[in-house]
């Protein structure tokens, strides 16, 4: 079963972004550190919902705030590599979306990181939690899996 | 039972670093954004393995390579604020080593972040995993709670 | 005349500010990247706007953008180094202000690293230039030498 | 006479890198950091050093050390913005080469940053300045513009 939370086999993501890697994001022993993965998910959750979910990030009232994320690091990556980041919706609440992310090098089957990031939606004016809009749920279909 | 994994209580943790935030810290949305907290977690780890087990990063061949790290947020930081990190050891195997890790706002009892961070050690030469080095087990006596 | 731009002096300096420094600031090489000199810069001279000269940065409308900034690094650092920077104000104008900064290792007289950064004041919602704020310009006396 | 040190002219610039935008790039004011635009910078030319130069990051023993860099912001730019890097040299000496550096938006004409940055080689093992090896001077050729 290859499409529990944490699969490592790039056909359980319906997504792909390709993800630069930077001179600095090789750590002191000369690999991609552990914290530029959590930058590669932001990176790519964020994209999705800008290009297909309507966030506006300087003017969408309902927004995602990070409540949790994980890594687990399976393989290790060097700058220059060309990574790519696959992403898919693992649940989603009535105020939460749990996303599946994994960071796989370009034309390998395996993920050498596999991972998972959760938003939970606040009205940004004053921080409370509210529920996901519905602009939000529509686009994040192409995202389920199942 | 405040012992357990992701504690929020200060009173868990036997070591606590003070961390600084940077401007760049602050994301889009005006908070330490989530990558930042990372990016903590590893340096209080290390500064830990300097001070007290004899990592020196530029010599040793025995080194800790990050296989695991997971974080919960409870609540927000925003730069400048003046934070801590709190550090201890949730289990320690053969090869490996879990920290348990908080951040913890200068005099607040309750973390506004907590999660884990696993170490497994490699020859650096080589990148096999081998046992934790006695010298470390020695220093990381002192982050054990129970 | 150790006064001109880039003094390395660090009594040429009438501020400073501790910063850290954090694993991932090594790069491959094992020192402070370059680049972590410019967040440190950007750092200490936004903690004064905040402490001195009112900046809110949520909610100020005029706020100053980078327009120009440099760096010669002499020596160089690496973490786990404790770090001073050292700020003063080398030219203010009707609209922008140009700070002297320098890093320093603690207790060291001179400086490892020197440059210049440059704000430029503008309306936040529109994005064009303005005079610089008379609260601004009233709390940067304390930087400027002479 | 648009070929002097930062210029906004692409056609100046001999080499080009795409660049991603991260979501942590934008900092508070919602616009790429001023501290990204160096990450750019080192990024670009390392790539460059490692395509066509014989650099090998882990192994070399000579390689560039940064001594000096600089940027000037002509207009903003924010994540999900994607870039180009455009690099050449703009002298080289003996022990030290000065890179040209600016970041556009895709398919402008005009540079929305330019800069330089300067390496100056040195023995890895104990940091002293050295020549320039050969094989790097033979391969900077194709970024020299006159």
């Amino acid at each position: 079963m290859e499409n529990h939370p944490n699969s490592k086999s790039r056909t359980t993501y319906p997504k792909f972004y390709d993800q630069d890697t930077r001179w600095l994001d090789n750590d002191a022993y000369g690999h991609v550190n552990n914290v530029a993965y959590y930058s590669f998910f932001d990176t790519a959750v964020n994209k999705y919902l800008i290009d297909h979910c309507g966030l506006n990030v300087g003017v969408s009232q309902a927004v995602g705030y990070v409540v949790s994320s994980s890594c687990n690091y399976h393989s290790s990556a060097a700058y220059p590599a060309d990574l790519e980041v696959g992403l898919r919706v693992n649940k989603i609440g009535n105020k939460s979306v749990e996303y599946g992310v994994a960071v796989f090098k370009k034309d390998s089957k395996q993920a050498l990181a596999t991972g998972h990031f959760t938003h939970v939606y606040v009205d940004r004016s004053c921080g409370k939690s509210i529920p996901i809009p519905q602009e939000v749920i529509d686009g994040l279909q192409a995202l389920i899996t199942d």
